[in-house]
């Protein structure tokens, strides 16, 4: 469910279960941070593009295996995050559609993330007794401003493009997202690479430690959601509406 | 001078000063720490609603108080401003007309503020001779970025809602400032509460520590900044204009 | 090549070397410094402006001295950057024509910038084979937001003036940036010059030790990149196609 293209220095990563809006499982997650971590450890990798199938980015953690609370050791969305938190190739995403939960914390984490005017950004987190993951809690107010921070995750409001943008989750709106990503790895691909490398490096170095941190902080509180009575109502009322 | 309205879950605070556009004294921050405190207490609460009577916010501290120079300690702007900066209930802030002073510093600490169009912002520190508090050297480059905060802090320039939703001192500008804010709490009072509180928790987390210590900081260089030639002097211009 | 002229509480920095678009040697940023420390010890100096002669700021860092890779004690253009990164006296900066590499960063240090539509901005490190200087990798994610600073910082992209209000490395676009930065400095003049310090001072302490530590790593790891195979091709080629 997820397919690997490698063009040149540049790899792809398709998250391809388009009958589930390309909902991730366990599985799906360490796919994509193992193919993550061997395009850091390949020196000649310029860029990293992530896309969703079928129209839809992610509709984020697949909630069927969100009814097992489980310790945050061994849980592959987190080592997934902690992944994406440390790789020091770019790494570009092209949105269309839905993206939800872990699908828009993610692209926090990215360099470049271009979408077209069909993507819906939503984080339910609070709606279905939970609490921010993926380091959101401390990236968001920090890139969209903490008005936004509060509308996405305190109120749980979805938004659209125009308000991704000006919240600085995206860097373009374009009407070809994957065409945009691929656009931005050639030329990241025609620059020294290393250098490249060692900017994102610099960048990053500042709030690394930080970020690491509230990844396992928010799992934790995240966890411990999961297991209250909010959360226990919000999830049997949402299978109940599924299967009504 | 501060009259509190407990609507199901939300608690309503209301500066009634009018006569002197809401100026606080010490007393009256006393009192909306006091609620405040009872408010994150109650594990039903799902919201505090801030605003002033009589078409505006609040003046800021009340200027008489400012002339007697005192410790930090047992000051009880600083304590209200340390127990709004803790609390885990959402705080909600409805601003019309004047909000100057700590008036204005205060809002950088609520999670949302909605304005009407009547309303001018006012931090005129360094005109009186004294420089930023309520943690607002650190908040305000943060929120409104580092050319907005040198503009309002160091120049002391007014500003209009306009540019304080340009700077997400606001989440809004809507004509009716407590509607809006009483609309944006019943929101949140119907989403699971403990997951709203847990959130807000998970996103101040990574910087309380940091803004109670710049509240200390702020507060002992705005008690030397009393003492100083230069605030006198604008004290003692301030008062012979308003009783001439 | 770095003039001075001081107007009662306001010293006048020129860069003024036209033939060279004000490009800086060690010489000139050790004069530019030690005028920034006078400035700075002087406590009647109320603000200081930097300005460029002949229709441009600073085409950045001259070229023909990073061919010679050194340590990074010594080191003129970094010594100057931990003395702008250390003033509690305003700095205002008024850019015309072309800002390049220190010529940018150094702006994110500043107080206030004006520049009028002329202005270009360019951080050309990465397609030097070089990494970002002068703090740029943790101020500039934090004044223009982090897709801003990837599209300058990793792909290298010229920017013109509304893109450098946009993403808050200025203070306003105007005609005449020189004018605009007299009339900022006189008006700091006419309010307390000891309050706007103590401000200024306690707008920067929360950062002031990160942004020190951030000009050494950054300097560190510049100082590499100059040693490597990247750089030292991309230099050849530079001089090879100035002097074709």
């Amino acid at each position: 469910m997820i397919r690997l293209e490698q063009h040149g220095p540049i790899l792809e990563i398709l998250i391809d279960r388009p009958e589930r809006r390309n909902a991730l499982t366990d599985a799906m997650y360490r796919d994509i941070e193992q193919a993550l971590r061997a395009a850091d450890a390949d020196v000649g990798c310029a860029a990293v593009i992530l896309s969703g199938a079928g129209g839809h980015f992610t509709a984020g953690n697949d909630l069927a295996e969100f009814q097992m609370p489980q310790s945050t050791q061994d849980v592959g969305s987190i080592a997934f995050l902690h992944t994406l938190a440390s790789v020091n190739v770019p790494v570009i995403a092209a949105v269309q559609g839905q993206a939800v939960g872990v699908g828009v914390t993610l692209l926090a984490h990215c360099d470049f993330v271009y979408a077209d005017r069909s993507a819906v950004f939503r984080l339910p987190f609070v709606s279905l007794g939970l609490c921010p993951e993926g380091a959101s809690s401390y990236l968001l107010p920090r890139l969209a401003g903490a008005r936004r921070a509060a509308r996405w995750l305190l109120q749980a409001q979805p938004f659209d493009a125009d308000e991704a943008l000006a919240g600085q989750l995206l860097s373009e709106i374009t009407d070809d997202p994957l065409a945009a990503a691929r656009a931005c790895a050639q030329a990241l691909a025609a620059q020294p690479i290393q250098a490249v490398r060692a900017s994102k490096t610099l960048l990053r170095a500042p709030e690394r430690d930080t970020i690491h941190q509230v990844l396992d902080t928010e799992a934790q509180a995240f966890f411990e959601r999961l297991k209250s009575a909010e959360a226990q109502a919000a999830f049997r009322q949402f299978f109940a509406r599924k299967s009504a």
